[in-house]
């Protein structure tokens, strides 16, 4: 299923990590936040509750693949997770790694910021892109052959 | 697993709706949201992925429910899904109906205001509240006897 005009059917929306039947994981180009990462449902589904129950736990599992591989290698102060999808209504989940030190923290992304940015811990940050996202892309092939 | 001076380990958070043996629902008291509720694991898991799969699982059917209760009775624009945990890192989910005549659609709650309040409809949302945890708990009881 796709929607005229809907900017998640029409394009990746994002750098694509990983290609699944029923949804992709992209690397978002957020400024100030390197490790944002989304999982984008392929069908135009506006709502979280638009999917049966085992397509819920199929995105999850997705999620929790990306939110499991950040921790692991930038063992951030907090994930954080969103589907919220007013802007865009195609279900997508946002995956944040989080740091204390971030322009926004304690906030939310979608506050105001609260700090200067720092470019060198986004660099850093960045520089392990690579290999978070080799094993995101490791863990969902391993998902999907179960 | 409790943790010391946590706010969700010490108190329910909110308004109790439903209490299952690890989670709860609660009502939040956000001023112009209020369609806002919880699900609030009850041990305190700080991140997502420190819950299993199945545990992981019987989290998200719990938002579900609360998601598809607020989308049967209000019909809202969006429903808004987050789990941040910035402020406090004990995994809670947000579940939030959201309006497009809200004080701040198409931004997400944790931004800025970009209109006024509207009490009227406000009241409105809020007399349905009855009927809509009504539902919440009679689905929950119905998950948990599965």
């Amino acid at each position: 299923m796709t929607a005229a005009a809907c900017v998640l059917c029409d394009t990746p929306g994002g750098r694509l990590v990983f290609e699944a039947l029923d949804y992709r994981v992209i690397h978002a180009d957020e400024a100030g936040f390197p490790a944002f990462y989304r999982v984008v449902w392929r069908a135009h589904a506006r709502e979280f509750t638009d999917l049966s129950a085992a397509e819920r736990m199929r995105c999850m599992d997705a999620v929790a693949v990306v939110e499991q591989c950040l921790r692991a290698h930038l063992s951030p102060d907090k994930i954080n997770l969103a589907a919220l999808g007013n802007a865009v209504p195609h279900l997508h989940w946002h995956v944040i790694a989080r740091f204390a030190s971030d322009s926004h923290f304690p906030g939310s992304v979608w506050a105001g910021a609260v700090r200067e940015r720092v470019a060198a811990q986004e660099l850093a940050i960045a520089g392990k892109l690579p290999a978070i996202e080799h094993d995101i892309v490791q863990q969902l092939l391993a998902l999907r052959s179960h």
